[in-house]
């Protein structure tokens, strides 16, 4: 298993990890995936072949690691009124986001290469967002679900029927999360 | 989304099927797989490439249906004692099979294509063994869990793990049985 650590930024890593990166979105964006090419994306990225070759071994596998960059959260889970409100809404989210025809490419492109280092990344990136909601919950005293059963009781459900039966819808997310959340204690 | 029915058993169809299913198992075993084209098939098959690429589309879609096929069970979940004994038996198989190499590839096999038919066939093996053990449990009178339980909080979390962690032991599966069993309502 290959794993790479990040380079460091604004380093000549960084800048030719970053150029290849823009090249291949804009040719997945532009052409039909089928033609897209290592010598191609060179020539885009104004690197050589050899360079991309060397980096990240085959096409497939570079394109698994476009794909994870490209999950990684830009931004903090919003901020609704209560934290079971914005795990609602994170979750809602992440499950059409990843039912959507991008998203499924990606995961596609993650899951299809022996490497497993991206599938890892990007299962790291939803447990960091959901670790925010945690600590949110935290804070401000309200009952919440572990990691583990978030990743297992909600977000490993809401994959499983994405890859192997149909996308679930809202009213789907809702069930999964309202049979994790503990119950209040105390009912005022 | 191209759904192909199961050709009539012992017809033209079904014979080419079994032949060329038969040819890509025979060659995956033997060569690299990267080496596997359709007109080295096509000739181990003794069929014209024409065929198959008619009947399959191309080589990721015929490699997700060798995969599929080779999914389904050929027998019923053994019978060990206790039908939660037989679920556990059952599920540290699966999670074993499915974190395999082949396993492991037999899934790439079936995620790489944008036709989700072979992956849906896929969790209808599962869940048709699901089956059979709660009917099983049904006639016995044993407490069980629905299927949907099994498939959310068992199923769904082992192949998450698979998939974007780490393989899951046989202690982890144990955990997941166990938190989703209804206990007896009256113990004596």
């Amino acid at each position: 298993m290959v794993s790479r650590e990040n380079p460091r930024p604004g380093g000549r890593s960084a800048r030719v990890q970053a150029s290849v990166h823009q090249a291949v979105h804009d040719m997945l964006v532009a052409m039909d995936r089928a033609e897209v090419t290592i010598p191609l994306i060179a020539q885009r990225a104004n690197v050589t072949p050899s360079t991309i070759y060397r980096r990240w071994g085959d096409l497939q596998e570079l394109l698994a690691d476009v794909a994870a960059s490209r999950l990684q959260p830009e931004t903090e889970p919003a901020k609704t009124g209560s934290v079971r409100a914005d795990l609602q809404a994170w979750t809602e989210q992440y499950a059409d986001e990843m039912s959507s025809g991008a998203g499924r490419q990606m995961i596609r492109d993650i899951l299809s290469v022996p490497d497993t280092a991206n599938a890892e990344k990007c299962s790291g990136y939803t447990q960091q967002q959901l670790r925010v909601l945690i600590a949110r919950a935290q804070e401000r005293g309200e009952p919440f679900p572990t990691l583990t059963e978030l990743m297992d009781y909600v977000i490993s459900p809401i994959m499983y029927r994405i890859l192997f039966e149909q996308p679930p819808n809202a009213d789907c997310v809702r069930g999964l999360i309202s049979r994790v959340m503990p119950e209040a204690v105390v009912k005022s």
